[in-house]
């Protein structure tokens, strides 16, 4: 179990009515879990801007029709192979794909790699959701 | 002077030590302080989403010298003035422009103009910030 | 193949030069393909706004030492489960694990999913990639 | 006038029809400006990752009635005197005032500063809106 710091906290009466109206929305139950989420959700964007090691998912749409695909997207995630984890392909119909990439490593390979798999003509869309290894975000 | 409330938050060591950090970078002197920016944040994106009356700033770059540009803008500035609380003009250099416009109203009437103000030949950036009117936000 | 619309585009000299260098970086070999990839932006980004059906990702990391942890994700899981295709898991070290799952369904659904996992102590972070089911999307 | 450079550009016939409903809502007339706008949104988001200088406008929403408020914010201003362009100021209610500065400089020096506004207590929000000098986007 993680060693616990418990410290006092003030905000306006209004404020806190709206946030806990916020976080009965979203499904908390604890205003300190959700105060501890807002705080990661800070540390890990500074993660990512300053080049440190983080974890992300590649989502990239495509139609595997298209010649060649399956060669490049292949070739592309070979030469990146250090930087993924495991990948999830989905067939969403006759024509479209979802492929899912777990990655791994600096946040500048990640977004490189990323960069490259949106350029293949035939990738109709690509995103990176940033996150983090969990090892420094408590 | 704001009532307050008082509340206990507990958050593990490590990560409470990693905010700390974060804070001291960006000039915070005070946890509660911090901690609140973070939650009205929040409650503002929600106020936007919603559509709720907001105060926002639409900035646009734009190159002067485009026939008809001063008229257009003008115009429409016009068309909607009862959303604009005052406008500011900058003169870059010889040819370029920024003007920002303070505007409060609905969210949906406010991303309006702002596309307005962005399809105009000769504007070259157009970006709109989301603030709040600070009313319901404390 | 799907049918080609061809037309002109007049821009700036310089503007297009810089462009083409932003090209180059990202790893684009066409203009085209390029163009073709702001524009399915734009419309996934809508896509999402307006509650169409959508495809997304949603990252989760988690220390799954943490008691009940693995219970609480799963009953969540399951109550969606008619939004969730598949899900992917990885032991990123003793402690840390991250689960990706490739979402289909409405998006504010899928919204709705992702602040729910977000909401249970013990997941760090969680992300949603936006994307889409690539169907209207050529 | 500056020298157009007119090239073609091929997209599929469904995703051009998409884009047209797209541009029509967003109020172009013209394909060529949309597609310009697409390039110059993320040239200038280049030129603030790489440092470039940049135009900027920072918002923030305070209450004045805040002991030293008024003090705090224009020392502030002062210490970053050579990066404020001008400033807007707006009594909204009783309570709340927006102010809006334009500012031009290294995009970190402004980040600084906004994150200084950001963290006195009594600005509720504070938000920067990226933009360009517009110099080398054309």
């Amino acid at each position: 179990m993680k060693e616990l710091s418990r410290f006092g906290v003030s905000i306006e009466k209004g404020l806190l009515e709206q946030f806990d109206v916020l976080l009965k929305d979203r499904n908390y139950t604890n205003r300190s879990e959700a105060l501890r989420d807002l705080i990661r959700k800070e540390l890990i964007q500074k993660q990512w801007e300053e080049g440190k090691e983080i974890v992300g998912a590649i989502t990239f749409v495509y139609d595997h029709h298209r010649r060649d695909m399956i060669g490049k997207i292949t070739e592309i995630q070979h030469n990146f192979h250090d930087l993924i984890i495991s990948a999830m392909h989905v067939h969403l119909d006759h024509n479209n794909c979802v492929e899912i990439i777990a990655v791994k490593g600096s946040s500048s390979k990640v977004v490189e790699l990323s960069n490259m798999l949106r350029a293949i003509k035939g990738v109709k869309h690509c995103t990176l959701s940033m996150s983090s290894t969990g090892k420094e975000i408590i």
